[in-house]
């Protein structure tokens, strides 16, 4: 990373295979609405290519190459339809795989190609000569109908380590053809990064210095980001890769790990909206996060540069130091991805950083010592019995204030409620949620019933119900997750039930926990958290 | 990795700091009981260190030593006892602190040291002359005490890069006064693994071939694995990391992978079980499942080597070529580190990735054209209304049985059911869940009430009361895992919700899935699902 050396005046591609590769995942199903959402995104972000699907092959591909033609105005990139070298024995133009891919009026078309003999030989069953035929006949087909060809050789490291001129012979087979670009791919993930330094500089010496080689990897050995930099250092101009690290098994390389390393470390400006001033890469963490809420794959905290534990800190050890100093406990400043530097509550907090906590909150703890006493020991009694506060900003902050006024706000006092689920039928019958609350809230008692599609959602209705007329505020809060998680189950004592509710009132969002052996109960509890929250949030009083 | 060139005889250290640095992860909080379950589990392994935590300075980990001392028989590791250096200005025998390192009676203390001047001066506020002191001080006194003393060279990357000279002064210091080795520790988590290689290299040089030099790698730039074999590769014969990656922010370096990276690839032998026919390696992905249930941290289904997705394979194209030849797919054979191939299935599953899936279950669907047609399409189906078959293996086999046989086992016939939960009176007073089933089996009308700690596990009381009448074998059945997630709510459309449900008979482990607009209704999909997934797998015929 010391020099990047790269052919002169070579364009770098950034390439985005998110809704292609990364589709591949385990669990991840996203229909042509989802793909249509997230493409976008990426041209936000500032990416070259978005790989959109495989026309022909899939019949929802087809249908968003269809849609995108008309329904996409992107700025920055260009789609690529995937697809397959023709079929052996076959006329290129003939092939219907093939021809779907012109159909789909991509302007880049992305062809996988075999460059390992065993995978010709045994999964093709076709002969190396036949294979590098199918390669040349398809890209040079396609390269006369237009498109801008890039090939992706499949198994290439692999292969090369098995026999490197076989290997070698695909790539330059694709390059002779016309392929504008040869993306070497570790289908398998299987590479350490001298491997993929050392392979890509015998490839590099052997094409030349004005091809364009990428790197495609995948995270197996848990080194894709590595693999792709070592690539890169070698010689390589495209990357691929996914948003997130999405793809089959443990995944392809996190594009966006990828790109803030090259350019932040490396000194490069790759994405297409980096300027001076702004661009993607500040985007980064917010752009990373609304891709997973199309995907509905839930965000691992602890991913490079946009997790949300990225820059978190809980160590009491370096909350006092953060105070003095925080570029000594950063790599990077979060800024440059849009991400935010954080400070955990929790039973390793020591009050220093309870302190910094609620400064970040908006409290000024400095003086009061008896205050931070307080709030430490209460948090290390609630996380023993399960709450956690590190994703529940808004009920610490309503435990802060009780310690700090002696109560939470009294905008409402409980006398009881109920919920009722029932389902009279068999398989197929729907059922209903009805849920009951008797409150005092404005000097009236009201007794309030809601219905909704579950019981969470009925309580939700029958307390704003209940609510809405002491504090219209109410009207505009609107509930947009929901997670449960059961604790304990493996200790042999009762499971515990872990909630945690996010509300936004259409500017912020806020988030509480509620925690009990009954999962309604502490659903309940996370509920009115966030009603209290987002009343004091809006500056309105008791009534 | 070509070469792996060490100092000649070496040993070489596996050092794992789940206990204490991968404790700093956002949302972990382990006891002490979960400590002295993960030791155990760490020793089976075969590491050759496990730091337990940080004696002193934190009540529950003063108590660990002192519970480990007494319960704890390990065979392969020693217990390391973490702290800090002497404080400026003062003696090393009479800091408090030190003294609670020796109390602990653990054979290894490991310090953490500051070799970054700026460190030094900005964070402890003393100056670099003193700190070379407290670190000479600290570990003359130490290893004078008997103990084998380990010094972690905080900041030592990035204060290398600033000042090499200094950063430098202090590891030759810490071996000078006694250290068996000194760690490396890039504890911003912000290098590449080209810059580790090139300073482990320089520092190599200066001590010489016989010191034993460590790394500590974060994985701030997604590069923490890589970073922890070129510093392997430059010279260090002491590894440090956390199991599953747990650590503040992005983690620490992934422990597992650089392991079983260094052994599979890199020929090496390191942990201690290893022998010729078997060993911790291939019990890696239990163990490190099992410390996930200990931490409560769900597992990261993308992790390499062990997760759950790292050999699971989902696409169509792969699907019949795994069929051929199942090396050529995978990086490594799965069984060498006790993990498994699996087939997904999803909507891009064809049909042979169904029949590879159903061979896995137990059916032969090779010649049954049709079954395979239809159970494809409802699949696809069902995938787009928001079940997931992936997790759900119980489901999808219920689904397989019904288009084999013409329908489901009818082992129940299910007229009604309804789930009340009630509290009466404010926060604090315990809520109330009561279900009652009606349903016939065994020839019987059957009404049933259960109560439970929340809805689902009364629901289930109430179910398994009304079965065990006609089916005793219900009786061992026990639900262990519950998973909620909220499908689509951001797509504007009324929320889905998706419910898992993991449940044994002591032996076997079996998931369902259900999803509705209502979390109960689904949950009671999933419910009777594990039943008469059960009811079956344990041969039972409907009564």
């Amino acid at each position: 990373m010391s020099s990047f050396t790269t052919g002169p005046g070579l364009p770098f591609h950034v390439y985005d295979t998110t809704l292609r590769d990364g589709a591949q995942q385990e669990g991840m199903n996203l229909s042509v609405a989802d793909k249509l959402a997230i493409a976008p995104l990426l041209d936000e972000l500032g990416v070259g290519f978005i790989e959109g699907g495989w026309p022909g092959a899939i019949p929802k591909d087809t249908e968003f190459f269809a849609r995108a033609a008309k329904e996409l105005t992107l700025r920055n990139a260009v789609l690529a339809a995937f697809g397959a070298t023709r079929k052996a024995g076959a006329e290129a133009w003939q092939d219907p795989q093939v021809r779907a891919l012109l159909d789909s009026e991509a302007p880049v078309v992305t062809l996988v190609a075999k460059s390992d003999l065993r995978h010709a030989e045994r999964a093709l069953r076709t002969t190396g000569a036949e294979n590098l035929a199918m390669i040349t006949d398809t890209v040079a087909f396609l390269a006369r109908e237009g498109r801008r060809v890039v090939i992706d050789a499949e198994h290439f490291f692999d292969g090369y380590r098995d026999d490197p001129a076989y290997s070698l012979s695909a790539v330059l087979a694709a390059f002779e053809a016309g392929a504008e670009v040869v993306a070497l791919c570790d289908t398998n993930g299987g590479m350490l990064p001298d491997w993929v330094g050392q392979i890509v500089t015998e490839v590099r010496a052997a094409v030349g210095p004005d091809a364009i080689l990428g790197i495609h990897a995948h995270n197996d050995s848990g080194c894709a980001v590595a693999n792709s930099l070592a690539a890169v250092d070698a010689g390589c101009t495209h990357v691929q890769g996914t948003v997130n690290g999405y793809g089959e098994r443990t995944g392809n390389a996190d594009l966006l790990a990828v790109v803030a390393n090259l350019e932040l470390k490396g000194g490069r400006q790759l994405l297409a909206t980096d300027g001076p001033e702004a661009g993607g890469l500040r985007e980064m963490t917010r752009i990373a996060h609304a891709i997973s809420e199309i995907t509905n794959i839930a965000p691992f905290a602890r991913q490079p540069y946009v997790g949300a534990s990225a820059f978190a800190h809980k160590a009491g050890i370096h909350a006092s130091a953060i105070k003095v100093d925080p570029d000594l406990y950063q790599h990077i400043d979060p800024v440059a991805v849009g991400n935010d530097m954080r400070m955990l509550i929790s039973d390793m907090a020591g009050r220093a950083t309870i302190e910094l906590k609620g400064r970040e909150l908006g409290f000024d703890l400095a003086g009061q010592a008896e205050v931070l006493t307080r709030v430490t020991h209460r948090v290390k009694e609630a996380e023993a019995n399960g709450y956690t506060f590190d994703a529940a900003d808004a009920s610490f902050e309503l435990l802060l204030v009780e310690e700090l006024e002696g109560a939470r706000p009294g905008y409402f006092q409980v006398e009881s409620w109920r919920a009722i689920v029932e389902r009279a039928g068999s398989r197929g019958t729907p059922a209903t949620a009805e849920a009951t609350v008797k409150i005092r809230a404005g000097g009236e008692r009201i007794v309030s019933t809601g219905e909704g599609n579950g019981p969470v959602n009925a309580l939700d209705q029958a307390l704003r119900q209940a609510l809405v007329r002491a504090y219209p505020e109410l009207e505009a809060f609107q509930l947009i997750d929901f997670k449960v998680r059961i604790l304990d189950a493996m200790h042999g004592t009762d499971a515990v039930t872990r909630v945690l509710i996010e509300t936004t009132d259409g500017q912020t969002s806020w988030s509480t926990v509620g925690v009990g052996p009954n999962v309604i109960e502490a659903s309940w509890e996370a509920l009115t958290d966030s009603a209290i929250w987002g009343l004091r949030h809006h500056g309105v009083a008791p009534r």
